[in-house]
């Protein structure tokens, strides 16, 4: 267990428009002035806890050790669903218990999942509609001011986690899929070079063929540059995932492909 | 009067993709480099006041005693109209004379409003289409350095006020409308829990009916996981507003509602 | 050379949803965890470098000397490309050698062009693709630790740079071009005060003429307030630059203009 430093990540579906961002900030603020608040994101699609999930394991660990991620994609808020305190060999992450945290509790080691249920991390608010700035802004922020875990709530052995689809093969296909499609429509697979080694016999970059969305790629390039704006093209991109592209173009309108598209490796 | 602590907030229509947020910060940090600052909203539609004064009020008061406020939607900026600094019992405001502040001005206790003429807080500028950045940016910035409002300008007796409308009587039916719609398409109302609670006869929340739209609710659910997808539903959110929703789904799509839309209780 | 602070901006074509801006903040932490971070704009369309050049311009100068400027639209990623530290007199500037820094260059005094290539200061990446967070990011947070940049690399003499358009003369009619268009639809040219003074016997305000996209404008006003809905007026805004605007609504709409179109003084 890392000590908490004064570092707080938020991570939502809340948008920039609303007032939602900011009272979390305020809440956090008025417990620890000093605090510093990094945005992640809060532009996940409204309820898509899938999509937050990618967001936090493509960077909570770019983060340093003893940061406090803060993530609310949290459909079920005021509900029995529970809110979590989960600590790791270097890290604090609070959300509901939805999925959300799926890959951090499959990637990270030191694991401890905790029910947060002490009432004097949490404010009196007249509804139930804002656990993020009632719940688990304060009960973050309360961490950076020396809070032990153990004093949240009880040890929850059983957190909800989402089916996190591996590659699979299919003789000697490698079948993923597009987990994500960032800003530029480049399409994120659940592929890496890890995977692609496994390809038997293959031992160079420009043997491996790619199909996707009726498209066949032949080989990887190593940068953006190497692609063309009419073909789609595959690297390994700089999270390790083999990424499909147009050269300043976006594949995803290109190919007309969303995010679960399968792609085949062999 | 709060002593000013180096957290200042900003509200503005400028959103995030021109420089104008930026400008501003970076004049602040000029001023105080220790200073934090915190986006409250810089989606508030262009000019819209009204929208602006809501977001404030939605949180303001999340924030610790000290905090400064800046809201800078300001279609009149430049003219004749006037420039202020509101110290109240636990905040400091400062915003265009233009209704922007109509609720801090009803909520706060012990508020003095001021006109702020001292060219001393003032940068200089090529031009008079950015009070944001040369005006209320270094403005905000000297309170963090300890500069009195008094020093500001003149006390100012009647700051220009929105007409903030409340609910009405129509014989047993309370009449108010909704006020905001987040990004979820959530409709929030101008009806209180209190206002509810003059529903005579009304002792039980199953008791209440509400319309808006065409559309009759009958009851208060306690959370969004009470409610339905096809038909909306009705709860107080932890604003303590009546708001009106459809589970993981836009209600205002859904009933084709726009802000000012009437919602009726009985 | 001033003194870096722990002051970093980043400007960039990476948008607000994905995990790219957290990513780049997170490794700067890592580094330096007294870092104040502002972001420039993460809304630069995507690989649209003139863009985001002229967003560098309209507000470095407002931030506080030793600040560090990070601006990564950059299209050519992974090439070979080079990425570069400018020190100036008053700033630092890291950016790809693309033209993103063509302003600073142009208008900043102490330039001195370093090619980064230590690689100390660069984090080891899977790919080629995200040099926002393995090059750039680090590199800055390490100014903000003491390094000093002749550590970083070596003087490079002919950093790209983009043809800043000027305004010509053709007879006695001056031809600038609309340089950038504001959230609000503002249309902001390259002519300023200066060019308008070289207008021969043109003394007063109110005896400029401007043209643009088929209509004449007699004279500038003083602020948005004293211009019109219905037909356009021009000021010299905060920035020091002729716009063109109407009031309270969108001149690029209402004109039907895009960035480029000719504005005409005479």
């Amino acid at each position: 267990m890392p000590a908490a430093i004064s570092l707080i990540t938020l991570l939502t579906d809340f948008g920039d428009r609303d007032y939602f961002v900011a009272s979390m900030k305020g809440v956090i603020l008025g417990i620890n002035a000093q605090t510093r608040i990094v945005d992640l994101s809060h532009q996940v699609a409204p309820h898509q806890v899938e999509e937050a999930a990618y967001l936090l394991k493509a960077s909570y660990r770019y983060f340093p050790d003893g940061t406090i991620h803060v993530a609310v994609v949290d459909p079920g808020v005021g509900s029995s669903r529970k809110p979590l305190l989960v600590t790791t060999s270097r890290y604090y992450f609070l959300a509901p218990d939805n999925g959300l945290l799926s890959y951090v509790l499959q990637e990270e080691t030191g694991v401890e999942v905790r029910h947060i249920q002490n009432k004097q991390y949490r404010l009196e608010s007249a509804g139930a509609t804002f656990d993020g700035r009632d719940l688990f802004a304060p009960a973050a922020a309360w961490l950076t001011r020396g809070q032990q875990p153990n004093s949240y709530g009880p040890i929850l052995r059983d957190p909800v986690t989402l089916p996190l689809i591996q590659p699979t093969w299919e003789g000697s296909v490698l079948t993923g899929q597009i987990v994500y499609i960032d800003r530029f429509g480049n399409l994120i697979s659940n592929l890496t070079p890890l995977d692609l080694k496994e390809l038997r016999g293959k031992t160079k970059r420009d043997q491996l063929t790619f199909r996707l969305g009726g498209v066949t790629i032949e080989g990887l390039v190593g940068s953006y540059s190497e692609g063309s704006a009419s073909a789609p093209s595959a690297l390994i991109n700089s999270n390790g995932q083999v990424e499909i592209f147009l050269k300043e173009s976006s594949a995803a309108e290109g190919l007309k492909l969303a995010r679960g598209a399968r792609l085949e490796a062999c």
